[in-house]
């Protein structure tokens, strides 16, 4: 038995209130967007809303623009992960009084430059007047073909891939955070291009909006099985991320724990699979980054400190939940697990 | 020329900033949902997004079951607006630490039991955590037919109904802000079925969200004509709605000024179109109210202490937007408009 994951248990205590619409293919949290089928023609449509809240409140993010483009991306990147093709973009602003006209103009135009690098528009929105700066997004997509992706179908021995390098997001959390001399740019385009070949082969994906431990946290629950990573796993690290983390001192494995993600898709596919995805990715000039294997024991592992060691994801995970928005709180209880890891205390630790 | 809407221009500039999808059927403020063409068969969509936030923060709004309830009525009204038949909403939820179980599950319940009323579905969400409630709506429908309904194609002499009794709206906010010993029920059911008889015969439609003179004035500025109540327009009031502004000593006409709306359906039809729409509406036991007709003259007009009273509807629109969230300040601006027309001075204030 695992750790039981907090914010789970609010979605699913939140959505228990509702009746669920017979149109829906998707079951609670087996997709990073909910799966509807048209009834007149058989059109499935992917949809999914997606807030910049926490990420203004904290001070992660304070650049208009990249409020704005995050705000559009965080959900065209969901779309991606089931592999759907863009439609456009809702967009709900909460604006306090007194917002500059160039603050505003930055926010609109990373909100359309983000739609624009997912090959798609701005619908409509809506605009409220508040005491704080929120953005939602809500992004609506079709889905082609017949073949479903989703967070579930994947079995041991099946192999584990990025869309990309990873550990960007949580770099760019280390430089507002503890790095602060240090500036890291942030603006990661969904992979729409890469979701559409994904579809075809994956056997489950997800994206890494939540940074790479909780993604495959939440396939290990999902699944029922587990994630063996690659002995050169550090290689899968983005170089820029590895020397931010090192110039603040923090150990280069916390850039996959940290739940500012990265917004790459992270993917499974069966070995039998695993070549013909390898040729049409670099036919399209995309490599994806191999992490590891799923295995059948429930359970994380990868060589850290000299040993297999079988990360604790659902403390990782709760750990941001209990934070209750204290980055020092969270950023704490992260090295504590770092040192307990390296004194060893993790070995037989899993529940 | 009337005076400029202060909302709507902003609504421009904020817009201004965004490229328009190919897809994309309605243009900017022509239309109560975007109306969005997918490429693959012909589908149409009705996508919109609506927030509950200045409610909250006026203390217009404060029981859990009514934001939930209205945070989905807004959206889907809109779909009613363009006869769109509702596919379901997202809902985007910032809540603020320690609400209790209780008000949480009743803001859940109004979710619920208004896409029940409306016929539909929470089809999903994302919850975040803030200093202060707000609830974000995004609804999704599918238009059936051939035949568009927007704001636009309204022309002199088509007859302007409503889908119901007017005034609920504002005497909820009368009892809420003035006379808070009355306790006003309000829990408007998105006009979903109407929608669709009005899609059939309408020549133009607009949701009452923001109160009947806002949508007579948009619907005025977007067609270049004009509306002349009926000399009995006191008659399409909800008698309770009457008797709580008597109670609170404010004038019946108001009931149709104030910004807060009841979530009917305001729609213009040629006269040739009138009877069988009459008839169509008969037979799903449903009685539209007439108000009245529009006009060549880019005016609204009716009969008001003794005289025919042309009303400076922009001027009671941007008192809404200028009060910057001061209940006191707009009811005081709207009582001193009523106070204009009682000594006569509107007569030609027009400009």
């Amino acid at each position: 038995m695992n750790t039981a994951i907090l914010e789970n248990q609010m979605v699913e205590r939140l959505a228990r209130a509702f009746r669920r619409s017979p149109g829906q293919m998707n079951r609670l949290n087996e997709s990073d967007a909910e799966i509807i089928r048209l009834g007149t023609n058989g059109t499935r449509l992917a949809v999914t809303t997606d807030s910049i809240v926490e990420e203004i409140a904290s001070g992660l993010y304070s650049d208009p623009h990249v409020i704005g483009w995050m705000a559009a991306t965080v959900n065209f990147s969901d779309l991606a992960a089931v592999g759907a093709v863009p439609v456009g973009l809702l967009i709900a602003e909460t604006l306090p009084p007194g917002l500059s006209e160039d603050f505003l103009s930055e926010l609109q135009r990373g909100i359309d430059e983000a739609c624009c690098a997912s090959g798609s528009y701005v619908l409509g929105g809506d605009t409220n007047s508040g005491s704080t700066l929120e953005v939602t997004g809500c992004a609506l997509g079709t889905l082609e073909g017949h073949r479903d992706l989703s967070r579930v179908g994947c079995r041991p021995g099946d192999l584990v891939y990025s869309s990309g390098l990873l550990g960007s997001g949580n770099a760019y959390a280390v430089s507002r955070f503890v790095a602060s001399r240090a500036r890291y740019p942030f603006a990661p385009a969904a992979r729409i291009h890469e979701g559409q070949i994904i579809r075809k082969f994956a056997s489950a994906c997800m994206d890494t909006s939540d940074g790479v431990l909780t993604t495959l946290d939440q396939l290990m629950r999902l699944n029922g099985i587990g994630f063996q990573l690659d002995g050169n796993w550090e290689t899968a690290l983005d170089r820029s991320a590895v020397e931010i983390a090192r110039q603040a001192s923090i150990p280069p494995w916390l850039l996959l724990a940290g739940q500012h993600g990265e917004f790459e898709l992270l993917f499974t596919v069966a070995p039998h699979d695993e070549r013909e995805l390898i040729a049409r990715a670099a036919a399209a000039h995309w490599q994806p980054v191999r992490l590891g294997i799923a295995v059948p024991e429930q359970s994380i592992s990868f060589e850290l400190y000299g040993t297999s060691a079988h990360i604790d994801t659902g403390r990782i995970r709760n750990a941001a939940f209990e934070a209750h928005g204290s980055v020092r709180a969270y950023i704490s209880e992260l090295m504590n697990i770092d040192q307990e890891l390296q004194r060893g205390d993790n070995h037989h630790d899993k529940q």
